[in-house]
């Protein structure tokens, strides 16, 4: 049978889960299975967890492993996606880990690997929101925030093969302290954790809010459900700062428009989910006001269609992708 | 004679004046030309002038039209460069002139057409301080401050294909208005424009500079050789102004270099060309202090090569490229 006929599996190797699914041609996804990362493992252990989900996926399938004719995995950056190393991610703890070739060890079908928000966005690009277009900016807000770019229908990585890191575009020198030491970055203003900090620091100082009552006192427990709850009985506290984290994410999506200038910006990640409307919204607004209007005609800023399955379809999509490329 | 070794003309359509050379395969400069733009007169009263003046240029070079291979011309943007239509400029105050066909009717060979800084970037890429590389950044300071972007050895477009308008980046939603309408751009900081805008305000906040006197009280002749020789001269004044637009400069291109992840980035315009050492050695520092150690790695940040001719010799290689792309 030719490849092209053939499932592939796409998988999320995430900090705390591995999310494995055989998904066939069409994107549809046949089969779904899960393990935890347990990263303190070390190395050689998640892979062996990581074949073992797959391996698990391809049986609910009803298939064998000779059936799927290749596999991409969404893993954390930053890495090498030309020789599939993760070259030194801090969530994972792996130092120069070949994930492609240790991968490919184990479960013996031609495996792909690529950034994880690369791959989401590559997710909405063939499957999701951004599907049918050329020119493709993807942010997703969780912990923190992080970006894909597809340019002329090809994932962007640059030179470094590193590029898109657009959480870290500056927005304001002065800004707040930024997980990577700069001041003022988009994840030091948009992101999960932003968004906790204001909260938190808002409440510190007497504001009126429901969080404390919501989270029982527990401040780590502000998740983007509460962040929901808590602004839909209008907690003026958590109104103000998602607002605020819109208006910035809106001034970065701006400045894309000007320099990428994309078709489709789809906004996704947990945070987005659960507000979708706001955000796409608060952002477009925003967007629109800053950039030029040429780079605005036309322009669709949408919400992630895929949620929690961008990365492992995007990962099945790129699996696909790139063995086309190699044959 | 196959078009690839016949010369080529490079034509720069600026605010003030246009400059038409014919260039050589190598990139050698055959002959120049020079006419006034007079853009008050009208388009077609512009398009005769940059008629005559290619006919010139290729005089000089003791050659005939017919031995002419393709034209480019860098003109200012918003443009449409597929089918080489200026859409509405507001500094030769052109809306919807259909530069390609006009001049192709006029001059008799194929014609191509893309936004001046592009155009000057592509010189620097194919001729300049970016040879060889195939992922490039432009930045040019002049009165305004524009970009160009090369992915992948071409000129980035994007979907409105007037992409790369990188003065249009927010650095600072508080900062300086700028002429775009927004708060904080990198021009509002940067360009000589900012420049200027600053040590005006500075000497009238009675701070000591010899600014008024080389320029005789008149501050619009703070030019790019003013600020070098006040800064050469050690003014307090010009030298903190000037450190501050590298600054802001810096803080752009290290954001560029984790979104776009560029090999080279090129520095030029007439600021830039009168104080090379100085913006290259801030902008480094700053810019690599920024990004991500992967989107530093091997990056070179230097000065335009080019100078005045990257527009012509831009124009050059893209009206040589563009028509090889069209046979």
């Amino acid at each position: 049978m030719d490849h092209r006929d053939r499932p592939v599996l796409g998988i999320d190797l995430g900090g705390t889960k591995i999310l494995a699914a055989v998904v066939d041609p069409n994107g549809t996804i046949l089969s779904r299975s899960k393990r935890k990362t347990k990263s303190e493992k070390g190395p050689a252990d998640v892979l062996e967890r990581m074949a073992a989900c797959v391996r698990d996926a391809v049986q609910a399938a009803g298939l064998q492993m000779s059936d799927i004719a290749s596999a991409g995995v969404g893993a954390p950056g930053p890495l090498d996606p030309i020789r599939g190393i993760i070259i030194d991610t801090p969530n994972l703890k792996f130092v120069d880990v070949h994930l492609k070739d240790e991968l490919e060890s184990r479960i013996s079908v031609p495996v792909f690997v690529d950034n994880d928000v690369n791959v989401g966005t590559y997710g909405e690009f063939v499957y999701g929101a951004a599907r049918g277009v050329q020119d493709v900016v993807g942010l997703f807000v969780g912990t923190g925030l992080g970006g894909g770019v597809i340019i002329n229908g090809k994932l962007h990585h640059g030179f470094s093969l590193n590029g898109g890191e657009l959480g870290h575009m500056i927005l304001d020198p002065d800004g707040p302290v930024c997980g990577c030491g700069n001041h003022g970055c988009l994840e030091a203003f948009s992101s999960r954790t932003a968004i906790q900090r204001e909260i938190e620091s808002a409440i510190q100082a007497g504001k009126p809010s429901i969080i404390p009552e919501l989270v029982k006192g527990d401040m780590s427990q502000i998740t983007s459900s509460v962040l929901k709850k808590a602004f839909e009985s209008n907690d003026p506290v958590v109104e103000k700062t998602l607002k605020t984290a819109c208006e910035y994410l809106g001034i970065a999506v701006g400045s894309l428009l000007n320099i990428l200038s994309p078709e489709v910006v789809v906004l996704g990640g947990g945070v987005v989910e659960a507000l979708p409307d706001l955000f796409v919204k608060q952002v477009r607004k925003k967007a629109f006001k800053i950039a030029f209007p040429i780079c605005c005609k036309d322009v669709r800023i949408v919400a992630s269609e895929l949620g929690d399955d961008a990365v492992i379809l995007g990962a099945a999509a790129l699996g696909r992708q790139r063995l086309a490329e190699a044959n």
